[in-house]
């Protein structure tokens, strides 16, 4: 598997308890919260109903599609983790979670008319601009009203503070587009918003329900967060990563879009006078041909940059492992520190 | 002012205690809750700032450029009605108010591909689709932080609700959109939804937040419901009025956009076959050229279209202003019904 050598972090594996990697890494995460999870599936597809036939329609697009429901699963284990027994309470928060990375999914799908010239596709090229953002609007709005339901004004206080954390990281990272000035740290503000505060927000709710103390709260928040970042920066990675095209997958989406991610910043940093010229006119001026990806995606490789973007992440991961550490060596514990492995593992 | 004639209701003047017409009916209602009002603006600058700083200056665009502040407005004089004096919640409700308010103007300007061909220009031109979209967001989540700040569940249900609704209606009228055979009740349910149900719940969290029986409580919402119904009503008549056009006032806008709404299916109805041909062209096939709104208005005119509209808006002003039969008869009671005789003096 020469080809996927790029993208193995250096040094030592850095997670402390992962006994599986790959695909297996979510395996047992999802034996141990089987009912839950489908429980959840069956409560998002009743709440996303609506007398406005489309909203089911364009809703069962994105969120019956499938995805890998990462965020409620974290929900769903978390309450687990605590020993929660008290109810349903997870289950509609892991729906609620659902819903709102769902409405942000639709909502940066988005396009300006800029960026459909250029032939972008996505998701709302279906549907169109504005079904995408109303969709998202009433999905972002029942998540509200399932967590009304569920009556924990701590609850409310966690997800709705995510919420707005999110949309501050969806508009850094739309200021910073095109910005090859952008530095590291204000490149992670966008991740640890865009991506890591619903991670973290997902596995906080899972204390309140189960009634934890502070810290043990303190510390799902924790995990939730490194891991969200290094889920982010394996996800960064992989759009510059040529076996992934090789496995039929979409590469290329973040340098289409200009967008600044640490792949671009490390390779721009340890780069020469050429390849910054060759930088900055194809994210700074978007100005790109049929070839650029290619030659992108190389130069990204022979400048290390793709190694750099893993370490970070191998980093993150080992911090949301640490985390758990408050909690007793259970399954549910072993899982959810692979599911560490597994945001890395995407990357091997 | 003969200009004005064609947008005088026919019939008798239904509402009851109107003092005042025109902008002077506003005028009482604004000194009488002038310091809360002011209050309120400030809560609304506070509260969007953002460390990410086109938040605070899109959110400005729109947010701070003024309007008239209706729905914060009927927060606070709701408030007053039941002689609330407990502190300052109903000033930052009513930001929360204006804030979904805004959220929903920013998504309401998101146009797709097609619209931008067809040359609309929006608040969104200025700064794209997608900042747009991501600052909408973050006035939204905002807001449900102000609603978890003030700690009613009971709020939070009535605000959670009306978003859902609000983003049904949105989803129902892009439905509707261009479709002549969309019946009243259903542009009636859009109307309730995209601008009443916002109306209903402003007023009603007054009630909420003075500890006042659930009868006022409904009657609140009632209120509400019935003059946002009347304020669209009126609102999609002066997008056909020729005399806005003398008053420098934007015209055509639903018509460029095909949307469906009462003038439009009052003047198709009652139209000849070359009238419903010169609809289907128009609205249905978006195929629009310079004279054609000229036209359009004339057709509305000369059916009468605008003054069906205007009455069944002056029904509702009345169904409003019946609804506060509950309350004493005060200052503030007499703004309020003058508030309704407010939504229609905007036609007259």
């Amino acid at each position: 598997m020469g080809a996927v050598g790029s993208l193995r972090a250096s040094g030592p594996d850095p997670i402390p308890a992962g006994q599986a990697h790959g695909e297996d890494a979510l395996t047992a995460l999802l034996s141990l919260v089987q009912d839950d999870l489908a429980r959840c599936n069956r409560t998002i597809v009743a709440r996303m109903q609506s007398p406005v036939e489309l909203i089911p329609q364009l809703a069962a697009h994105i969120v019956a599609a499938g995805g890998k429901r990462l965020r409620p699963l974290l929900t769903l284990s978390c309450a687990k983790l605590c020993g929660y027994a008290g109810g349903d309470r997870h289950v509609s928060l892991a729906a609620c979670v659902e819903f709102i990375h769902t409405a942000t999914l639709l909502h940066d799908d988005v396009v300006d008319d800029s960026a459909l010239r250029r032939g972008l596709a996505s998701a709302n090229a279906v549907f169109g601009n504005k079904a995408s953002v109303l969709v998202g609007d009433f999905l972002f709005a029942r998540a509200f009203e399932l967590m009304v339901e569920d009556g924990s004004l701590r609850v409310l206080a966690i997800l709705s503070r995510a919420a707005a954390t999110i949309a501050e990281g969806e508009v850094l990272q739309l200021v910073t587009q095109n910005d090859l000035s952008t530095t590291e740290d204000r490149y992670l503000a966008v991740i640890e918003g865009k991506t890591a505060a619903l991670f973290a927000a997902a596995c906080q709710v899972a204390g309140v329900v189960a009634d934890r103390p502070e810290a043990e709260e303190q510390a799902l928040a924790r995990y939730g967060h490194n891991l969200g970042v290094a889920f982010q920066l394996v996800d960064d990675a992989l759009d510059y990563a040529a076996d992934q095209a090789v496995l039929g997958k979409t590469v290329g989406d973040d340098f289409r879009e200009g967008k600044i991610t640490l792949p671009v910043l490390a390779a721009y940093a340890a780069g020469d006078a050429a390849e910054r010229e060759f930088w900055r006119r194809t994210i700074e001026e978007s100005e790109q041909t049929a070839d650029d990806l290619e030659h992108a995606m190389r130069l990204v490789e022979q400048r290390g940059a793709i190694g750099t973007t893993i370490d970070r992440a191998a980093r993150y991961a080992a911090d949301a492992c640490a985390a758990l550490d408050v909690f007793p060596d259970t399954p549910i514990r072993r899982a959810l520190l692979d599911a560490a492995s597994y945001t890395l593992s995407r990357a091997r």
